[in-house]
């Protein structure tokens, strides 16, 4: 891709879509990267802040014909690079695509342009008595778009699944720009291939999303909380093992020793510093209270030293609050590489071990916390950005955290998506026979290979 | 493809897998159709009895030098034609491979042989207190594979979704022979392209799966019961909506009056026959018994004439006979044309008056009954196939039903598969471009076109 080439593209594009395309590179730096660290990225020829689906469309026509990448963005909250800009690229932001097209509570649906922030729509079907369910730690501030992109996770999973489970419909264009329609209105379809749970998790690789049908819950009933601290992480995996075993809690979160701290030190919020881990479980349904109770139980006879037991939502909340204040808190330690591990839930604690381990072996401090019903782990590696020394050491942990969860059977991604930050551990995580497929079914949505080229798989 | 082409191929296949293979046509016949009526079969060349992957990757190779079709088949239990024979195909039963392979208690999942019969595997796992919660209709006959090659459906979707929400890994084998193994072990995984739910509902154009390994949960506890009459089905779904805002049911089955009768007839159970409609409600967990009670009242409600309401699991089992005794007592009023129609749920009074206009038009009988909970109807033709003119009129009702179901933004198959039978409707189901893109995936997979040619989209 030759400057002219770029140039002549950008060209055409403010000819077709005038203010909604930029150049100048100050005003397109903040579209330049997602909020990951030491990912790569590179410098965009134009920034399209598309307006509407033929924005996208027309943006396509032109990056296709030109043979430009493109980078497609919503709200640029990524965690693995996925978002950042390719050298030359143009950088399609669907920012400005954020209305809330219909809510229909009888279907329980809503339709959405993919700039809605997730919060927005869980606020707007809320007050219909309505619950859109996937809730990333990132819901105030990223967008529906790239929850999709990224099939984003949260909270909620333990009990209600991620977003690719409550998608109903998509429409997306490819790179040529024609529009597809993916899915149906009905719970249940299993007419043809399924081309939404393909777009799912496709990190802009195969088409842009430009709306989504997805599916809404009644609201459920005030969740009663557990709280539970205990000596070490393995006392805590044993009391998430027995919890699956007699509750079906929608939330079951784990914090260690460091964050802990982390989380007490900037909240004040006095949790029990001296466990070595800490849990948190909610509860909802019309029997939370009595689950809550068998929770605790689990907790008490794993060996937990301290069991909280709630049925007050307002306390609850406070919990949560610690629980989401965790990568803020561990972020004001230093620069932070987070990453994103998934194993099976019984190898929770040789998982935890081998964090410990490996924040030892590198001399880095570690803090993790994460999803523990379903296994999926955030260790972050805290370090001094500006300590060439002290970076390499966390790189090399982090390498070694990778290793670790695939020795176990693991994934290289539970949530956060593979971007840029995954991509050179795909080949351990993935077949060659399966990569090919992979990049078989990318060419066939975009043959030019102009959707976020290198991303992904 | 000429006969010498496959008797080739069979004399190979003969050489290599020995017994495993059948060319007698007289034993070759109960391998050539599955349960569907009135759908295209043709004569198949030679049967493998697969043993093991090894024997499916033989039989895929050798199909795919000389390009002879490959039409997979499990228990033979499909309703749409997807299994039926093509003319001179082969016909790979995997029905032997019928081992389940493991049951990973403390991860909750089993890996599984496709041969498997769903009912054998959730026996299996209930001795351990874990349950398999996909429950088809046909659970007692029909195979794991099977399942997923339909992404088959059940009573429990209305809370636990359907097969594909329980599947963490396949193991395939590609038409070359290669294999493939997708998903991973853990509850979340985002590493590339989604190619467990690609292959999940693919009627087995794809790819031959010859393992599996699914989620489990714990048992959950008894259920509680409701059994409601209505005068009209449209009560019958004003309570439908109704129930899903105050409660969570695990099951919601509706029985139309011609179901009513037919299982009466069949059973003695005394439904209450001056019924327009029945529903069939259970809720599980904790609070089973107070969310119940609170479909009751929905039901009284909306005008029930008859509600009945037990946390009696023997009682809840025995009217569960009587809705799983639907499709069989129809049978018994002549032959019938089986649909499987998804619309969304406030269309349903739409739906149910369409399908009694539709037998009025044309003069047949039709019993519906399905699951409430996703919209998801089996009207059920009876007709008598010795009278050309009613099977005709049998046929034209059908293809009004499918008609009326698109025009309410409906699915032209919930859980059965396209099969043979609803391809002629894809082409209004799925636009152009869609299609393009799923023959495009088909083309990755299999590029020779061996694997169940024509089927399933």
């Amino acid at each position: 891709m030759t400057l002219e080439v770029t140039s002549s593209a950008a060209a055409e594009l403010v000819a077709r879509l005038g203010s909604a395309v930029v150049t100048d590179p100050d005003r397109m730096l903040a579209y330049r990267r997602d909020q990951s660290l030491l990912t790569p990225d590179g410098e965009p020829s134009t920034l399209v802040r598309a307006r509407s689906t033929d924005d996208v469309v027309v943006t396509l026509q032109i990056a296709h014909r030109h043979g430009v990448p493109v980078v497609t963005r919503g709200a640029g909250t990524g965690l693995a690079g996925g978002a950042n800009a390719i050298d030359g690229c143009i950088v399609l932001s669907l920012e400005r695509m954020n209305e809330i097209l219909r809510i229909d509570e009888a279907a329980r649906t809503a339709t959405v342009q993919p700039g809605v922030i997730n919060g927005d729509l869980a606020a707007a079907v809320a007050e219909r008595g309505l619950w859109y369910v996937p809730d990333p730690g990132s819901r105030a501030i990223s967008s529906i778009g790239g929850n999709l992109a990224t099939n984003a996770g949260g909270t909620c999973c333990a009990k209600y699944g991620v977003t690719a489970d409550h998608v109903a419909r998509i429409k997306a264009v490819l790179p040529d720009g024609r529009i597809i329609h993916t899915g149906a209105d009905t719970r249940k379809n299993v007419a043809g291939l399924n081309l939404t749970q393909v777009l799912v998790g496709s990190e802009g690789t195969l088409a842009v999303i430009v709306e989504a049908t997805v599916r809404l819950r009644a609201q459920p009933s005030a969740a009663s909380t557990v709280v539970a601290s205990f000596p070490t992480t393995a006392q805590a995996i044993d009391a998430v093992l027995t919890i699956r075993q007699v509750a079906d809690p929608c939330l079951l979160e784990l914090m260690d020793r460091t964050t802990i701290s982390a989380v007490n030190d900037m909240t004040r919020m006095g949790l029990d510093d001296t466990a070595g881990a800490l849990l948190l479980v909610q509860c909802d349904g019309g029997d939370a209270a009595a689950e809550a109770a068998r929770c605790a139980a689990a907790c008490a006879a794993a060996g937990a030293t301290e069991v909280y037991d709630t049925a007050d939502p307002v306390e609850g909340e406070e919990f949560m609050q610690a629980r989401r204040a965790a990568l803020t808190a561990l972020e004001r330690r230093g620069s932070t590489l987070l990453d994103d591990l998934a194993v099976p839930v019984p190898h929770l604690p040789r998982m935890l071990a081998a964090i410990e381990e490996t924040a030892d072996r590198h001399d880095v401090l570690i803090g993790t916390f994460g999803h523990a019903a379903d296994g999926n782990l955030h260790p972050t590696i805290v370090f001094d950005v500006s300590d060439a020394a002290m970076t390499a050491r966390a790189r090399a942990a982090f390498d070694d955290l990778v290793a670790a969860c695939l020795a176990l059977g693991g994934s290289i991604t539970g949530e956060h998506g593979v971007g840029a930050l995954k991509t050179p551990y795909m080949e351990s995580m993935v077949g060659a026979t399966e990569r090919e497929l992979m990049a078989g079914i990318k060419s066939v949505f975009d043959p030019s290979g102009i959707l976020n080229p290198g991303r992904g798989f």
